[in-house]
């Protein structure tokens, strides 16, 4: 479930005093999302998403995240649109946490990939790029390569001994990437989550995308790296070459990746695997007894990254 | 959390396929609601409510519910109105569970009470049972007094010491309220779980009723008396007079009561009171280790139920 701070009527008919919007209709709770608590909230006007900023989410880090949707927006992008209020404030505070309304995003997430849906969101995501490479904000990816020793460390492996192999596995290939990690790649504004529950269609038609709190200044093609993680392996963990075929097609579409781009998908998705692994290996260790939020399996990260260790080239994607 | 059954959206898009309610544009899981699964659907036509019904609705009872609201709704009142399929069919399944499609209620519920409020309240609820008095069907309460042996018994308090004093309390209530409980007051169709969640508000005026999964054929005055132990007590355990004088003279202002009625109030109140501390007292003994939803707290009603004990008549709810 997916609201930790309760708001009542009152909190929030004050709340939108602020705002320009309409009479309040209705409200509820919505139950997706682990990271923050969302509303859906109907008004005389429209129907929005106001988000309460939890824990997780480093305040400092908010307008960033705000500045880019309204950029992406302004750019036509079907994203979540920051709505200020009356006095042209978009962040604000609600019961004790930072929170903002953003306009709601039609569509809906696809359960089942159809290679399809990945050459749309090929498409979508360079179409996300392009658009990102006039903004004028940056942020640091704290969740990239040098992120990953220290959330390693944190991890604390060592102190049990069952954990010993998965400790030796993850250490090197953790030297590995860091030896090898590409630096000269393009980079720009990416959104750096989008797995499918992130990615909205409308019939077969990728209609938007949504939750931007892991956007960052980073590598566009480790962007395309964590779809492949992402999109193309199946529940039975067996990596479906058609899906990264159609994603990567599709992200050629609107943007063509350059040589070297291309040559770095297999330690790009190496490094995405690790990245996932490890934030799933540190909450499943460390997630408080009768948590609401069960945590992510990360040993299907572990499986995902031995299938890029195996990878001789980007031709293991499908690519030519 | 309320979401028990998740579904996909190709299950969903299949599903809405055998209704006319236009193209599905999203959906999401209400985070609110302990009993069912619900769904805040939108399609291109208006927004509805999608709820599987889980385990612990009869799904017997569905009909009945189902056709109340219909009911209901065509009497006027703002209640959810089921949405038949194209065949005409409004009860059918989903991921293995009964569910049924409804119109959306506009309102927020009041989650502090002022005296306003419950007029409001006492006035719709005179206005549902009125508009109930022709309804056909009949159910019967198997939350009032025939029932509430079994529940205390099921609780099986004597096995842990802990709660022979409270077995004892509850054991002599019980008696006292089968021996005194009224058969002859006016019956109908009640709600029979007026909560404030379950009624909502837009401004300061009641804009409808929600959730009829416990309605039922019972005494009339019955419904108001869980409305008192429900609405007039303050979060101290303390009983506000002035709020059950606004129920009951919003209640008299459309429907007024019986001098048989008036005089039954306080052992009404009393059973009112033993039910929800009953059931939720099994709930607190019999949840599952690390279930999603937290049992609310059965001593809340001890308290309520202790309040009415000491009651000798209807004055004491503020009625002349």
């Amino acid at each position: 479930m997916a609201v930790y701070t309760p708001i009542s009527d009152e909190e929030l008919e004050a709340f939108l005093d602020e705002y320009d919007l309409g009479q309040l209709v209705s409200f509820s709770g919505i139950a997706e999302g682990v990271e923050n608590s969302n509303f859906l909230v109907r008004t005389t006007a429209d129907t929005f998403i106001l988000t309460l900023y939890e824990k997780r989410v480093n305040p400092d880090d908010l307008p960033f995240f705000i500045e880019l949707m309204r950029h992406l927006a302004k750019k036509g992008l079907n994203v979540p649109s920051p709505v200020p209020g009356r006095d042209g404030v978009t962040l604000r505070a609600l019961n004790g946490r930072p929170a903002a309304v953003v306009t709601f995003v039609n569509g809906v997430w696809r359960r089942r990939i159809q290679p399809s849906c990945c050459r749309e969101l090929g498409a979508g995501m360079a179409e996300m790029h392009l658009a990102g490479q006039d903004f004028a904000m940056a942020r640091a990816n704290d969740l990239s390569v040098a992120g990953w020793r220290p959330l390693f460390e944190s991890c604390d492996l060592p102190s049990r001994e069952i954990y010993h192999a998965l400790h030796n596995q993850l250490n090197g290939e953790l030297r590995h990437l860091e030896a090898h990690w590409p630096t000269d790649l393009p980079a720009g504004t990416i959104h750096a989550d989008l797995f499918p529950d992130n990615v909205f269609f409308l019939a077969d038609k990728l209609s938007g995308f949504i939750d931007f709190y892991f956007a960052c200044t980073d590598l566009l093609a480790y962007d395309l790296a964590i779809c492949l993680n992402a999109w193309c392996f199946e529940k039975d963990g067996s990596f479906n070459v058609t899906k990264a075929q159609n994603l990567v097609s599709g992200y050629e579409s609107v943007r063509p990746l350059s040589v070297a781009e291309r040559e770095a998908l297999p330690i790009l998705a190496r490094g995405s695997a690790l990245r996932f692994l490890l934030t799933r290996l540190y909450d499943w260790l460390n997630h408080p007894e009768g948590a609401l939020v069960k945590p992510k399996d990360p040993m299907e990260y572990q499986q995902k990254l031995r299938f890029h260790q195996t990878v001789s080239g980007p031709t293991a994607y499908g690519l030519s």
